[in-house]
């Protein structure tokens, strides 16, 4: 059965949080939804690396590829780097995607985590339990 | 009137897209709430600096101040950077702040992003959108 990929990509660090980070937003991610099959993959300094990510997606049997940097703010990485290892052109968020198979599929690229109410809720959550924790 | 103050600290940018991330995530919080003064500030690059903001708060009437990060991970600026403007003890996020009248009030300091359903939430509406667009 043909489906959705999803790959998230981080940042990557020689701490072990970050990789933990992204590896565990990718599990709660699946947990809320099968509308995807959802891989995670690293700029740098952790593994799997983007290539090896998106190799990974080549072996499945994929209708769309979605790319989504779990990045904060729009820099290099997600502004260029990224879109370069998809093989976008410049400023554009869709692209080709050849399967293993040779099936060509459409690959689009998600914005990072930006302006959103849901940072703010975040945010506030936090300052929360910290004042609570406080008390 | 006392209240509580919310520091927000982003880490700011020669790009303009960072500050506004931060700024207009601190409108939304206060449109949430009205449980906190709000106010934020940057480690870098960007006005206000972080002790700058300290001091905006300073000559506030307040209960109390949260200090919360708006940073992806916990890297150097989360770990070591912030806490020591804080004057906070290693390893401790709570600590004393003084106002310009002298009053001595306790600072917490909040976690940054992290691990949360909310961050799962906000890449999945992101991938939704990005496969929307395309279709």
């Amino acid at each position: 059965m043909s489906k959705n990929g999803l790959l998230l990509v981080g940042h990557g660090s020689r701490l072990q949080y970050n990789k933990e980070l992204i590896t565990t937003t990718a599990q709660m991610m699946a947990d809320k939804t099968d509308k995807y099959l959802i891989k995670s993959c690293f700029m740098e300094n952790s593994v799997p690396t983007v290539p090896e990510g998106l190799d990974a997606m080549r072996a499945e049997d994929l209708d769309l590829l979605v790319v989504v940097p779990l990045f904060l703010a729009k820099g290099i990485h997600v502004l260029r780097d990224i879109p370069g290892l998809l093989g976008l052109e410049s400023g554009s968020n869709r692209g080709v995607f050849t399967l293993e198979s040779g099936k060509e599929i459409p690959v689009v690229y998600a914005e990072p985590i930006g302006i959103d109410p849901l940072l703010a809720e975040l945010m506030l959550k936090n300052a929360e339990n910290a004042v609570a924790a406080h008390l």
